[in-house]
């Protein structure tokens, strides 16, 4: 395992300390190991997810005069409506059910130095919307209601590294959207925080170097959406180590390059932060919260609110039975998509520097309309039936690509908590001459070091980019 | 006039060229020559400003069922009603009336280097709430309704330097807030463009140095609120040339490190960033949309409605005739503030470097809840008759300062364009000993580099603090 460094938090590139994500070059036998711990963790606790009725779910019921889907405390979530105007894309008006989160919550991962390696503490967590049921999470995942222990349940392991001023030093902190078209306004904090006191893992809990984790996201549904997130927002800086050899040597090169400041940029950050205020400002885009009642072309049954053409998602009901949850047994909402989801970044090495192709998007839950995106993020099963014109701008070109253009393609989970079997697929694609440089409206080729850069701040990159960009990092 | 140039827009501290913001030590017979256009614009267009009851505008009224005050389009704004649940402060939950303009408008300033000197096309611009009518606003000041033209007015001037792209180069390109009491999630596009083309002015524009408009700003009312936050917008590095001589060279010479990147700072960036999220995360504030009928604690007659204890504000109708405008004849309701206001920053050096007392404050009508405000920004008025422990934190120091304390000391307007005179006392103090190192809870020292560099970013200084930023750079 070589070393690892976190970057500390502060914002000059001249005073940035170097990094290695870590090429865990002998690391094959210990992510193993964890892979066996997950398994057991697994089958240490009996986990049960049924759907049941809407209006069997006890605590959640459908309030009266709104229809609204609401807990009896009035915390953790509710289900309302949405109605939509826009003058962006193609639809320019609708409604909607959706997730309205108005707590903040804490995504937290402690990190220590452990021989001389970072070794970040990472949780084997389950969550009811999980295919798999149990995925890794960073060290505290918990929404205001939980800490604040609204559900009475056991107190959240770890969370006084986070609360407690002082008791560890804080390497990220910034908060960061949700889901858009599933969450109204949703932002949760990521924290990173070193510590250096002893913290012996509680048996859910398992110390793993970077290096590891970031090769654990190279595997289908293992790292969770919040353990994404929260890497994503490390400024890892360029590796000192040599470019791995191999088939990729020119792209690892200009990733390498694209991952330190001061290299050449297509675009100056100037232009980036202008051309993205741009794009927020040009489009009107309003969002009403409207009672679930009222929610037009959505119909609801015993078992389901759901799209009356069957597109995007539902609303269903679960009863979960659970050994190792802060409450043993509960019953909650889900939002389960029609079909699984695509998110890709398209990259380029330009001048020698590797750029992202992202796409400033408008979604209608999002506080600012508009944040950076995946050159493509769909759910390609919304679009069968319609015209060729209404198909995402290069989804065709990624469902055609060839193998050998794909650096990173693996089947990932949005949030388990409240999304039901929400798998995507997300891809980094390396493309040439066949998609042109001169970039159609609204996209942007910016290098990782750019959006490293817009990472410290909120909301610049949506969740789906989020987690791409901790996707890249794995490709050193 | 010495020479002014601008700092060019990008992020890496060390590739900043130094600015001068203008010491305009033989400007003071152009300063008088533009207060004297000012007053020639004032007599060469008749403007009369009239209250009327609030169901005679005409194209305004109260929408059936909701009782929202509306414009007949659906556009510009509208008054409608907030509930505001908090555990932020004393006052816990509330009802009021709030201004609504989910339209993204443009500050725009056009500034060109003439004879080797910056120079800034403003605005001799009235507005129906602006105690004296007209003042100085940035080249362009429009709503999205203004601009494409939904009152079928003129079309605005100099717009197409910031639409039509490649034009001019973009120097900022910023979304800010405005008033979080006053407006609910209001943001407008804060930009600047340099241009070499000619332009004749109008005969209500008119080209000034920086270092002019910033003498101005020391004058009471001249600079509109528009003006003052995009000037704050633009990134003056420190001063190239020697502090001005006069009783405080100290003051100057911490004021002049304090703009400079790399100087000391109290705390690292990073620990500013995080400071700043744990802030926003710590409280719910949660602001809902209600219809204005709906609001209690606040009562409407014929020509007002006003809160039932005489405090805040009160909504009132006018009818405006004017020369100049875009349409020579409208009617509007205004927001007129119970009284006059103050913004005030404490500032100390330290480490020999002027550090600016920030409050991390929540407001209900923002976008993220927290922004940064001054050290005091209050309505006096608002706490008559109540405890001493409810009166904001420093007012009474503010109000029983040393006047050889004292920076900065102007009346300036807030947007005369939806405020009804809005007046505020802008102050800048210089404390030593007498207020603590050590900071309350929600405020911290910052740099005037370190409020730079937040300015390049969304919703990080509201727009109070902003003209102070603005005031700031004055003092060099």
């Amino acid at each position: 395992m070589t070393s690892n460094n976190l970057l500390t938090a502060d914002w000059a590139g001249p005073a940035a300390r170097f990094t290695e994500s870590g090429s865990a070059t002998d690391g094959d036998a210990s992510v193993k190991a964890t892979l066996r711990w997950l398994a057991d963790r697994q089958d240490a606790h009996r986990f049960e997810v049924t759907r049941i009725p809407l209006d069997e779910m006890g605590v959640w019921s459908f309030e009266a005069g709104t229809g609204n889907l609401v807990h009896r405390t009035g915390r953790f979530f509710t289900i309302e409506g949405l109605r939509v105007r826009t003058d962006y894309g193609r639809v320019n008006e609708w409604e909607q059910p959706i997730i309205n989160q108005p707590e903040i919550g804490i995504l937290g991962l402690v990190v220590k130095e452990i021989n001389g390696v970072l070794h970040c503490l990472m949780q084997a967590k389950m969550e009811p919307g999980n295919v798999n049921l149990i995925q890794l999470s960073p060290t505290v995942q918990a929404t205001r209601s939980n800490f604040t222990r609204v559900h009475r349940g056991a107190r959240t392991r770890y969370l006084e590294y986070f609360l407690e001023p002082g008791r560890a030093t804080v390497l990220v902190d910034v908060l960061q959207s949700e889901q858009g078209s599933w969450f109204f306004a949703k932002r949760n904090r990521n924290i990173v925080v070193e510590t250096t006191e002893e913290i012996p893992p509680h048996e859910d809990f398992r110390w793993m170097t970077i290096g590891e984790v970031q090769q654990l996201l190279s595997a289908d549904n293992v790292l969770n959406m919040d353990a994404r997130t929260v890497l994503s927002c490390i400024p890892f800086a360029r590796p000192t180590t040599a470019p791995r050899p191999g088939p990729h040597g020119s792209f690892n090169a200009a990733l390498r390059r694209s991952m330190s400041p001061g290299e050449y940029a297509l675009h100056s950050m100037g232009a980036v932060l202008s051309w993205f205020t741009e794009c927020t400002s040009r489009y009107g885009l309003r969002s009403d919260r409207i009672p679930l009642a009222q929610v037009r072309g959505w119909h609801r049954n015993r078992m389901a609110i759901s799209h009356v053409e069957g597109r995007n998602f539902s609303i269903i009901g679960t009863r979960v039975e659970a050994g190792n949850r802060e409450v043993v047994n509960w019953t909650q909402p889900l939002l389960a998509p029609c079909g699984p989801g695509v998110s890709a970044f398209l990259v380029r090495s330009l001048g020698g520097v590797l750029h992202v192709l992202v796409h400033a998007r408008a979604e209608a839950g999002h506080l600012h309309g508009v944040e950076l995106a995946p050159t493509v993020q769909c759910i390609p099963d919304n679009y069968r039936g319609l015209p060729a014109e209404h198909r995402p701008r290069f989804l065709d070109y990624l469902e055609n690509v060839p193998v050998d253009r794909v650096r990173f393609d693996t089947v990932l989970s949005e949030e388990g908590g409240r999304f039901y079997h929400a798998e995507s697929r997300y891809m980094i694609v390396e493309v040439d001459d066949d998609i042109p440089i001169s970039e159609p409206d609204g996209y942007r080729w910016l290098t990782v070091d750019q959006l490293t850069q817009l990472l410290r701040h909120s909301h610049y990159l949506n969740v789906q980019a989020r987690s791409l960009v901790a996707c890249l990092h794995t490709l050193w």
